[in-house]
């Protein structure tokens, strides 16, 4: 009841459903390699909570897409929507089911963690040094992910954990940030985060 | 019979499997988005090419992983491996599913292309010109990905597609390169694509 309820107040188009649902899908299984990588319950935790709000995208999308059919041609355009929405479903329930192998306590056989750390493209913690040119300053305002290659899908702060931050959030002294990226890009951003290196991108920062 | 033997005389360590799974299925995704967003009937077999690769590995995976438990909590820690494999198999699955729809001539709807080119990360096509710094150079040698933000996952030379490319593939004038970044990471390629910025990541190149 509550779903319909909001639904029906919150109007939305089946594209910025969708465009969440993708954007919410690519974090979950960010999150999900960084949980099992980091063994951290509360990264854990934040993955199963996407799963539900992408259950709730998922239906709002199904009956936005339904009602938007009037005629055969629509109907068939409206299935691929629907089909593309069960994908994203599948893959987000997939994260889930790595989220809860940590929540189990299940303790992940050490190639697990190699595999993650030595694929492609990998995860990793990178500690912000007080004399850091990150220190004070917005994911924006540094264009993080073009200048570096990195994409920071959370960080730490303290006791607390922010997750996905924007474009606005200001990175403050010893701030952990969990970051995607090739190898290469990581090194490069942790010696930024050090204060070894003093610029990002091609202006000095 | 063909696994059984390809297995037996290629003995390859789970960690060796496990990296090239999670590679392979990253690219399945980016490569199912990329055939869907160009229409690209060449790309999704790729995509099902790799769906089959997936579903070998996921069985050289499991004979091993089977192999390795000695006693109780061995195989408890080879039972979080399986975990895995199978969420990274849901996942190809997703991708073959998501390529399916593109070679059954399934239309899609205009809100999905417009979702892809609208999430955070996004796909493009990348022309390179002759007067590109890209042209000529290895992606090694550019470290595109650090130095851009820019994956290429796919080029397009002449008729022929390469895919998942390596550090030693050479671009050459007119390649087009698919690229998957933020917006702003695959506008800055596109500039040095065209020939109008001459500058990649810190050196003059």
């Amino acid at each position: 009841m509550e779903d319909i309820e909001e639904f029906e107040y919150e109007p939305r188009s089946v594209k910025e459903l969708f465009i969440e649902m993708k954007n919410i899908v690519e974090l979950m299984v960010d999150l999900a390699y960084s949980s099992i990588l980091f063994g951290d319950k509360e990264i854990a935790e934040e993955v199963l909570d996407l799963e539900e709000r992408m259950d709730l995208l998922n239906y709002q999308m199904m009956v936005h897409a339904v009602l938007a059919a009037r005629n055969v041609k629509e109907a068939e355009k409206v299935t691929s929507i629907l089909q593309m929405a069960n994908a994203i479903e599948d893959i987000s329930n997939a994260a889930g089911d790595l989220a809860k192998m940590v929540l189990e306590g299940l303790e992940p056989h050490p190639v697990i963690k190699e595999a993650i750390l030595e694929s492609e493209e990998i995860i990793a913690k990178i500690t912000v040094t007080p004399n850091s040119i990150l220190a004070g300053k917005t994911l924006g305002e540094l264009k993080l992910a073009s200048n570096t290659g990195v994409w920071i899908i959370a960080v730490r702060r303290g006791k607390r954990w922010i997750f996905a931050p924007d474009k606005d959030f200001r990175i403050k002294p010893l701030d952990v940030l969990i970051g995607r990226g090739t190898h290469t890009s990581i090194e490069h951003l942790k010696e930024i985060a050090r204060g070894v290196i003093r610029v990002v991108g091609h202006e000095r920062a």
